[in-house]
């Protein structure tokens, strides 16, 4: 089945995959340029997926962090969006197979991002908890809360301390500020919901395999989280690896065991590649290898930008890392590129501008690096929520956070924990949506 | 499986079911007395049920209208909560049936308002939206979203006609609110979200089986509500039944057909009667019958208030109408009368002091009567707005509110069209949280 979409002008047209950092900036871009974009993705949303933490420990709603992909591109006459799955790229035809029949592209630019990486271990991806979409973070949430009320119920002490225990795996930010975001929540929200629980049963532990968190930031900076963490009372563990979890028990590289029905998984991510993508096109970490135009050598008029792709340089030998900075710089960069190239004229190399990195650990307490300068602290936790309210699509979604922000700071607590779907293994596993 | 939920002292044990308007009121009035309260609820947060339309119409997020039960009773010593759904009660033992055990109590107090009625048509429940729980305000965002996008894709006139029309069942303020915000999507929303749409295809009905919208307000009140109405573009029908909805064509009491896949039902409540309570005791419109201190019957020591309930009178003969201010008012009042009961005092009759009503049909329109008084248009839509603000629970909710409300009026937009969970009729017939 084909699928018609109407072609108004003979412009090429350029089919886009994904409405994350890149695939957004990429057709923003290319307003008013004559070309004719259609932009394909799961949701009908774009998801700022920096503060999904917040939405899983219920520091903001789903909306504060989303926004319609209609909206974003409101009057820009030469796009179109659909909500579809793709299913299949076939190069030699030029076609994309997609839930909503075959689209046809005279450029196309794989923008899908990345997904939760389990290295292939089925027990522990069955039972541990991965946080990359919205559904996933309300999952989290749903599970957290239930949780709770279930230790209120158990009387047994090992299946109540299991209830209360959180194990975090992986110490790059979003761990980082998961267990941080976790430890609030104990010291300044639980006690008040659940006086009858006696709250410091509950142990909060990040598990990390590297030598440090935050391993991809400075010395000072993974120094720096560390002593936060460990002051806000989450037992950090670096050098260490999973062993097992079957959903009661984790088993560490250490011999240590926990018993935890909270195994919050963040430990790896890899390319969410489409069908159709030869294999020797993907490199480590399940990335699509592009060359310094973000082609897809070998495959014409295919490109592939942000955390999907891996454009291997010297300094950068894995490719760039998976931030959303590279996307957005990639999806400009590449906007340029596709005009240049539609224009008959030569594309010119992608050059990454770093501009620095940071992570939140807690209320005062964050780390920065940019370039040489670092610092941590209060200062630090500012720059980074500025740096976050800013980034954020939309100026409703700004005020909104930053008013929950303000809220959360004055009275230590957190506004919406709900359980508005119960989550339950079994319609998560089954169901596609909330994967 | 005798549920132990430990008993601290030797008061008397009050048991809510419900933590509606009603059972929060009466939970609340308790606080500091010599009883111990045990609240059991489906979910962990009361529901605003008055701005429900505005979460279905993506003018709110569920946060904004839903508050944690635990938040509300922080610090109250002699309160307990529990997630769980109660199968039955057996008066003789005193005790209730729950899903997390057998609970007993010394006084019972049924507040779990009411269920939407489809009085037996099983085909058009089947099909048709109800809209009384925050999950089902959000199916219906979903399925609304979702039924644009497919008119997108829809190459075939009538289906695609049906994506796009909308029929509202019920003209009583559900129905009125949910058809006005309707109109104000299709003027200000769609058109700039769907470009490639022709929005003037949408139409959007609403049918009244009495001669008149707002039937239980004035005559005035009706009158500008349908006036309000026509001039956003909605078909009022009234003295019109429906006669049967197959998913795709509804048919009516006049003989007209619709081709419509948006079928919104408000068009009646029953009250959600727990299993145990003996049919002589349920009256008309599915509630339980009381007497004038909220008692039922023939049952000792077991309560029913709020929408659940029916004290019938000379002047109520079908009960209380079923609204927020009766529930209050309710709970209230017998939380003072449990104490009268537990000193051994005679309890005091029930009396409604009626504060008026008022529903809001749309920017700068609502109705308010208020007595003999009575006006329409933009003050009332300021009284409206005032109102329901000051009604939500919590600050942070009011301060939320008010921020989106304020945005919403300068922007003509709705913030929050987002698709989180895909809605589709079969989990929502299965899953039972969805219900």
């Amino acid at each position: 089945m084909a699928q018609t979409i109407n072609t108004t002008t003979k412009f090429p047209k350029v089919v886009i995959i994904g409405g994350g950092f890149g695939g957004i900036e990429l057709a923003k871009k290319l307003a008013g340029k004559e070309v004719e974009i259609l932009m394909l993705d799961k949701h009908n949303y774009h998801t700022f997926q920096p503060l999904l933490y917040q939405v899983a420990t219920g520091g903001l709603e789903p909306d504060s962090i989303a926004f319609p992909l209609r909206k974003i591109f409101k009057g820009q006459k030469n796009f179109k969006f659909r909500i579809t799955e793709v299913k299949k790229i076939i190069p030699e035809l030029k076609i994309v197979e997609s839930t909503i029949g075959d689209i046809s592209y005279d450029y196309l630019i794989i923008a899908t991002g990345s997904a939760t990486n389990f290295f292939g271990q089925n027990e522990i991806e069955h039972f541990s908890m991965p946080m990359k979409t919205i559904p996933e973070a309300l999952n989290l949430r749903s599970m957290i809360l239930q949780n709770l009320e279930e230790a209120l119920l158990e009387p047994e002490l090992i299946r109540k301390d299991a209830l209360l225990n959180f194990v975090v795996v992986g110490g790059g930010p979003t761990g980082v500020e998961l267990s941080g975001a976790l430890a609030e929540l104990k010291t300044h929200v639980l006690p008040k919901d659940y006086p009858e629980l006696d709250i410091s049963q509950m142990d909060i532990y990040l598990v990390e395999g590297s030598p440090a968190v935050l391993g991809v930031m400075s010395e000072n900076a993974s120094k720096a989280a560390k002593k936060f963490l460990e002051e806000m009372g989450v037992t950090v563990l670096t050098d260490v690896k999973v062993e097992a979890y079957d959903g009661k028990l984790i088993s560490l590289s250490t011999g240590q065991t926990i018993h935890t029905k909270n195994v919050l998984w963040s430990a790896g991510v890899k390319g969410q590649i489409p069908e159709g993508i030869t294999p020797e096109n993907i490199v480590r970490g399940g990335r699509i290898k592009v060359n310094e135009y973000n082609a897809i050598e070998g495959l014409n008029d295919i490109f592939a930008i942000g955390d999907v792709a891996a454009m291997v340089s010297e300094q950068y030998p894995g490719g760039h890392p998976g931030v959303a900075p590279v996307a957005i710089q990639q999806g400009k960069h590449l906007a340029k590129n596709l005009i240049r190239v539609v224009n008959n004229e030569k594309p010119e190399p992608f050059k990454y501008f770093d501009k620095g990195s940071m992570a939140t650990v807690g209320r005062n307490r964050a780390v920065v690096d940019i370039g040489k300068i670092r610092f941590q602290g209060v200062f630090a936790w500012f720059v980074w929520m500025f740096v976050h309210l800013m980034s954020l699509v939309g100026f409703r979604n700004k005020v909104v956070t930053f008013v929950n922000w303000v809220w959360n700071y004055f009275s230590y607590d957190r506004g919406t924990r709900l359980i508005i779907r119960k989550f339950n293994r079994k319609s998560m596993t089954e169901e596609p949506i909330s994967k």
